[in-house]
């Protein structure tokens, strides 16, 4: 059994590093505070004994030696950056679990045959630059390390300066570190645990994910003297492709979601017609038929929308594209088989976000496990989840990792 | 006559304080550039022997003195603000115009009966700070001075801190100075005269405009995790009320327009819902009873909206209204004989954009002079004028004003 007050600590103290005011953390990666608690985490691992090494794109690795070293190292461990207003939990309480469980194998003095590697991949959550998952994107082979360190974020910082600016620019190569599987622990950022008043859900597929850039060009005029017909609107032709995100997604659905989260005008005004306007949007389905067809109906939604403004030109670039996620059998039974022998209430799940898991599982066996959160509430400050539930996902991590890594 | 060519280097000459790749200009109100272009303004006048002084907002008046003091001045003039990415003649060639106009009097040794005024009106634009026409208003009585004072831009400054930060926090109450009579030359900003191929416009009308700052509060949530039924979108609701406007105004036209001109989301990231977003819009009408029914037809709309979007929040403000203008019939008619006794061709006209001079002539008779501009287009670095059409707009300005204050 790890420690609950341990991790519990361990959560609300980092908390405090870009803590906001509503209870909430904005830590955006490669940030000055994403170095911070990179720092915190790198002693922290050191005190429990471990060797930390750090990759060319910022991946951090903390490896407990085992008993056979020629056995790969089992990993374990998530993300330490948040959404500009995220949450306490989303990817903290994988990582910090995965410490709990080092430190929990240290007081018991527990030597395992298979070495342990807790690890805290770059940029999970997409949100200073795209994709999500960066890191662990890059490890698992979708992009290659120089694409990536060339990528900006709003304000043209590439990822290759913001990893020196915080020094966490590693010696080592992508890929240096090897596993012989991962375990991932998250909460579930979803409603259906708690709804069904379940501990634990074992994550058997994720959702599949396109994500696309959009610039829309109509022509800058004056809101007073322009009459409608001759206007050029750039916004009024986002606004359509915004409704059609959401009426594609409900029309495919249950199991489609789509989404409009950022929108600029290029100069805005009140007394002007935008002109310019880029935008970011996504669709998601566990389902890749259902996937494709969003893609399919998208386009040709964008085309129709298109044709009736002929003089708006809208473009749209696919920025990323990940199918579907099917976690591998072997580990998403030593996660049910260790629920289980713990007595959780637990239930099959899908993941609705996309995880650094997800992209390993193309490398090597993955699955993860979740723990509910408020409200099914994640993406916002507001997040929540309770100590008993976060202990109880720690020690499920703890046992499928001890039966994968052999004691 | 005037002589066109001094007129059309002091447009190019102040064209380059903030000027654009694009051949535009970025001038907004109270900025470091509109210091500078108001300094400029300041000298030339001083130069051409009138004495120039500044009111609490920063309206700066040009006074040459008249043969006969009891007369009260007939004032003429624009401003020298613009969009943030405006064009080089919107406010400037009249408030230039006005200048020429004094030169050309003291070339010809001509001396009025009574004095005349050449003004340049503090924040016209309303790009910065609302509302538009902000010193006339005030001028004008609409709002109190320190209503105006305490008025914020995005960043928080207010335009007494902006005022005082350029140095043109001015010593005269607002008001001191009087005018007998206002005439404002402006371009078009729309294509009837260039469709028309007539060179000058008699304004007669000027819409009248309604402002709304809007505000929608949903709740942020994970793009992947948050079914379509649950989620409290800002962003999709924001997009109907976009095309709400576009449709009302379509619908109510064809003498109404409506423009939503700016939109933020609070803390945008590609993968949350967005949960607050902020938003400008507008709507204009020649008509009174049409901009009445533009108000109600889209309150009702927005209401509609809401309802069948219970979990979203809707907040509308009026933040100004000014009913539609009429001009004073005797300027219009001194307007009129002074282009038909130059020989130019015109028409009658109804202003689609707001100007000073509407404000101005709800306390003076007032009118106003228009010149076409290429393809109708304003509120755009494109922006574009003849030199020939601004002399001759500046001619019929020299003579009306001329009539109005006798010789
Ligand atoms: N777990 C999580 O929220 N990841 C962010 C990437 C995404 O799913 O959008
Ligand atoms: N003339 C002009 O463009 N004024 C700006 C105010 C407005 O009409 O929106």
């Amino acid at each position: 059994q790890i420690q609950s007050d341990r991790l519990w600590g361990a959560i609300l103290e980092t908390a405090e590093i870009g803590g906001t005011p509503k209870g909430g953390v904005r830590r955006l990666t490669l940030s000055e505070e994403d170095r911070i608690v990179r720092d915190w985490f790198r002693k922290a691992c050191e005190d429990a004994g471990c060797t930390v090494t750090v990759d060319a794109l910022g991946n951090m690795f903390a490896l407990r030696p085992g008993r056979d070293p020629s056995k790969a190292a089992i990993g374990l461990g998530s993300h330490l950056d948040t959404q500009p207003t995220g949450g306490k939990f989303d990817g903290i309480l994988g990582t910090l679990a995965a410490l709990e469980v080092l430190r929990t194998l240290n007081d018991a003095g527990i030597e395992t045959d298979a070495p342990l590697c807790v690890a805290n991949w770059t940029n999970e959550e997409g949100s200073r630059y795209a994709p999500a998952m960066m890191g662990s994107a890059a490890y698992a082979g979708d992009f290659t390390v120089e694409n990536i360190l060339a990528r900006r974020d709003g304000e043209g910082i590439t990822v290759g300066e913001a990893l020196k600016t915080i020094g966490y620019d590693g010696p080592d190569a992508v890929g240096t570190q090897k596993f012989g599987a991962f375990v991932e622990l998250h909460i579930e950022q979803g409603p259906l645990l708690e709804a069904e008043a379940k501990t634990i859900g074992v994550v058997e597929h994720g959702q599949g994910i396109i994500w696309y850039d959009g610039r829309i060009t109509g022509f800058e005029s004056h809101a007073g003297t322009t009459p409608m017909p001759l206007r050029r609107d750039a916004l009024a032709t986002f606004s359509e492709i915004v409704l059609a995100v959401e009426r594609i997604a409900r029309e495919l659905g249950p199991n489609a979601v789509g989404t409009v989260g950022e929108v600029t005008i290029a100069n805005p005004s009140r007394n002007v017609i935008p002109g310019e306007v880029s935008f970011t949007c996504e669709f998601r389905s566990s389902d890749s038929d259902t996937l494709k067809a969003l893609g399919e109906t998208f386009a040709a939604a964008v085309k129709d929308i298109g044709s009736h403004r002929p003089r708006v030109e809208i473009d749209l670039e696919i920025v990323w594209r990940k199918e579907p996620t099917h976690f591998d059998p072997k580990i998403i039974s030593a996660v049910r088989e260790a629920t289980e022998a713990l007595g959780y209430s637990n239930r099959p799940m899908v993941s609705g976000a996309g995880h650094d898991a997800c992209n390993l599982n193309q490398i090597m066996p993955a699955a993860m496990i979740f723990v509910p959160c408020k409200d099914g509430v994640s993406h916002n400050e507001l997040e929540d989840a309770t100590q008993a539930d976060c202990a109880a996902g720690a020690n499920v991590l703890l046992h499928t990792v001890l039966a994968l890594a052999g004691v």
